[in-house]
């Protein structure tokens, strides 16, 4: 059985996704597409997966029969609105990150799929897909380190482009580490603090940068995350788990160990397109698949939400300076 | 376009390639099995490809119309037959190694493919497909540690059974640096020398082991290798390549830094299918393509050739203790 | 030119102190020893430093003619009252850590050595003469990682004894932090936060362990430090600074890499006594060496004193789980 | 008690040693220097042990009744003449190494010791008291990784200058791993080969380098190690035992981790003078010890001996190209 795909919003990454799920993966086929911009979905069509239709809105795309279920790439603002249309007509669809743009939409979302009564929404949260964080996941499972006390991370870019500003340290770049870090461990936030020291003279504008952010969890975990988008270094991903027993870390990705010029060196991924690219196409491999059976076993609307309550208490704390609680609806049991 | 595929021999590889080319990568489908078993090419073709014809001979199922290429995957014995065959047929066919069991036989096949003038066979040496020394390869052509002088090698698996006996450890465990090694500094091979310190205990039966493969290239490259199958602590692949101007290794398998017990760890692999599980399917995927494209960009009939020839000489070397000239036919232009 | 010392307190770390001076180091001997237990004094200087005299008094011991400096290692509630006394004599003192019990006692002799007018006395945080931090400070003070931003610390012993309780995490263990990351980056602190994870359960008693000390400093430097003293796998030290161009950490000391039983593994120390056991010779070599030619060269009364400060308001903070700020009195000229 | 040595040669090596023994150990004073350049002895005299004898020739510090000790630090093939007269006078002496400049002659000094029944000769192979050596040797001998079966060795230098010629890279260079490897495993060697590859392009003049030793024990451990002293890139000493259960390899020097300009790296020592210098240090002060007590605890006359036959079979192997036994004497019980 194929599992026959339409995707709303054909940019960057709704190419590429398009380019997986035609191509590239087993089991599905791209049948429809749609753009606010009509012609790039005509020219995204021919050129990776002709034949598709291309539709002239993304409900018309929802409601097409052949369609059977939804990918949603298109400008985060519009996610609201399509996945609650998806949601409406009992397809399942793939969101990309954020499921929307604030945590009342996500949380509307929520209800919605609630009301409907059956798990429909995956969220592109990826770096669960990540064969180092699964290796980790999986070391802590196995009861090696014991119960986790702390988590030490690092999210490091070598920079940023010009167009970010403000909080996009959270909402950009650690709203990866709220939602992996969650998964990882199992468990909630209930608190957020961010701590800014010096900045960097390379950081460009008036953008803060590095900050530590900290977070603590239900179960009293405490978690500490250096935010540094312009650490000129290299695309850096740091995880270090401490349990009671001991301690496990996020793998490094293989690099090629050299003997030179008085240094013994491995190379450091500049580009963050390379450090998860691998994930993407498991993340979709097992959606198709996990669609076809019926079932969501990847992120759900209420992760998505989550990450935009935590999301929302850490923008605050950096901007307050305080610990901020962080206030979620309670989890219902359809999400346990 | 998709490739439509004939497998002979459905035994464990068989099978694993079959679901590889049916259900996992793209651009493929398996119409046709073959297997000296029939019940069992029935039994895999209803398990993986259903659908596809079952054929009472290799010779049969090579020669249907729907078949554009052929895969072999019989026992070790049958492959010049049935590569042979492919080549009179004009259909491309991938063989898993040995292309066959004797240098004569390879060179036989060598022959029947340049008397056929275009290139049809690719023999299964997966690791020229790792991502490590595909990374590795690259920082040498890169010339970032000059023009290779040595290599330092290691092949070690925690332990082989009790099949496992005599000249194994050439044939079967060496051959695979004996491919990847060549084309890694794309070098050829001009003599061999085996010394042989004391057994290990763990040695099962009469085997020798552990030893060390000594070849020379004919650009003087010197390259050892510690052959060593029941090293007892994992299955452990090492290659150092040494410069003039720096030294570059394989990349180790990613895994979890752990630290507990008063030691600070990394898991070693202990199964060797998992090493270079991977490869298998970019191996087999850069096939497909390569094939649709009337081209072979992996290891050819001549490869095959060379390392049956490197093979009987590593043979010879390991039993007279001399260092024995590796003499191999003049490489024709086909070849180039 | 021999230095000719006293040692007042012989316990096992005035034992060892004496063995140092007396057999191991050039240009110094021990020739007076006084302990509150005079048959333990008499004892000790049978055994290491014979031919020394043996003082009722730790004051006899310093107004002792022959005496060119003096050594504490007294219990700690004794050091302020035996420093005083040497600057009083105008003697060259080395204290044991802590420098006294109060920041009031440490400003007390700040303030007497500062009357005298010579610097005179010098403190016992050991870390600044271990090799590794001496490296770290050289790659900071090179400019190849920029300007300090951040560190990123954890100082974990494998289990405490009973006898450690309330906040010897801070007074004992996070002592040495304050003293030796001040020094490595050469600024001053102006606040302490302590946040707690839940407690381990090896925890013996009512110890809460592990915590998280967060400093900030004069120059906007924000440190993290993971205290764990219970943490099972070993005496583990760990600092990384993250600079405006770069990342340098402490170096691990040096073990064997073994490969044995499916594991790639380095031992971990688990008795800190040998962690920085070399840096006790170091200290005292150079300490003899500069107070032969008068000078004081490693951490001063103010260090001292600095160091007392920010423990108590780390006691503060981890009590209130408030940001406590560092208030020292201003660093007199006399210090710069 | 103070061991007073006489010192003879006071050029580099003999001018460290002197600090050494005079200043920076414990338990030994330099009473005694002698070298062919007289101005010399008096000039090192006067700046490193002012009031030490300055003697004419080395017979009359020898019989100087006030030396208790000699240390040969003079030119090579002076060596054998110091050393026998020091046997001769019944007093303990530490020569650098070579111990002679031929088999020969070290038999000669074998003999004499013998015959004059008391050991009295160590000689100057430090590696054998680096730490990284020595743990090494610890894990072997625990039992953890079984009994040796294979050594992977390195001696790599960065360049050498233009009187590094014909056969120094075994006599100047290997001739370290030559004792060190014999004590590190407890074993004799029986054969060795020499193996060329192509002579990298940094090889000044017609040396020969690199190259791969390899030797063969007694107990049939295979022992391979690259010679190379022009690899750029730095002073590297790398050393694996692989025994029957596991690999044990020699810790590399403490260095500071670093994340800079794309790469994680840690520098290579370029200058082979940093890499053992505390060797030395170790060694001596060990010497000062076990000679006081009336022992010889390092390398003996025995160990001098045997390198010497060893490196004259290396560099026959060398010209030779073939398998050249090493034939020494038998172990005399007095070396048992």
């Amino acid at each position: 059985m194929t599992l026959k795909v339409g995707v709303i919003g054909t940019g960057a990454i709704g190419q590429e996704h398009i380019a997986r799920l035609h191509g590239k993966l087993a089991g599905s086929r791209v049948v429809a597409v749609n753009d606010i911009d009509e012609r790039a979905a005509r020219a995204a069509s021919v050129r990776l997966c002709p034949g598709a239709s291309v539709h002239k809105s993304a409900q018309a795309l929802i409601d097409d029969p052949s369609v059977d279920a939804v990918v949603v790439t298109s400008w985060g603002p519009s996610h609201e609105e399509f996945v609650l249309a998806s949601i409406a007509s009992g397809k399942p669809v793939f969101c990309e990150k954020p499921l929307a743009t604030t945590a009342e939409a996500c949380r509307r979302i929520v209800e919605a799929e609630m009301a409907r009564g059956r798990h429909l929404v995956q969220v592109g949260f990826m770096r669960r897909y990540d064969p180092g964080y699964r290796m980790l996941k999986e070391t802590i499972t196995s009861g090696a380190i014991g119960a986790p006390l702390m988590l030490h991370c690092a999210h490091r870019n070598p920079t940023v482009p010009a167009h970010y500003v403000g909080d996009m340290g959270i909402t950009d770049t650690f709203i990866h580490e709220i939602d992996v870090l969650r998964w990882l461990i199992d468990d909630d936030y209930v608190s957020a603090q961010v701590i800014k020291p010096r900045r960097t003279r390379h950081a460009p504008g008036t953008l803060e940068d590095p900050y530590l952010v900290l977070l603590q969890t239900r179960e009293g975990v405490v978690i500490d995350t250096e935010v540094f988008v312009n650490c000129q270094f290299g695309y850096d991903i740091q995880c270090q788990v401490v349990g009671e027993d001991g301690t496990a870390s996020l793998p490094e990705p293989a690099s090629v160990p050299l003997r030179r010029a008085s240094q013994a060196s491995r190379a450091i991924l500049m580009d963050w397109k390379l450090r998860f690219i691998d994930s993407y196409d498991v993340e979709l491999q097992e959606w198709i698949e996990a669609t076809a059976a019926g079932r969501v076993t990847g992120p759900t609307a209420w992760d998505g939400y989550f990450a935009a309550v935590t999301s929302d208490a850490c923008v605050e704390a950096k901007s307050t300076g305080r610990i901020v609680p962080i206030r979620a609806m309670d989890k219902p049991g359809f999400y346990m």
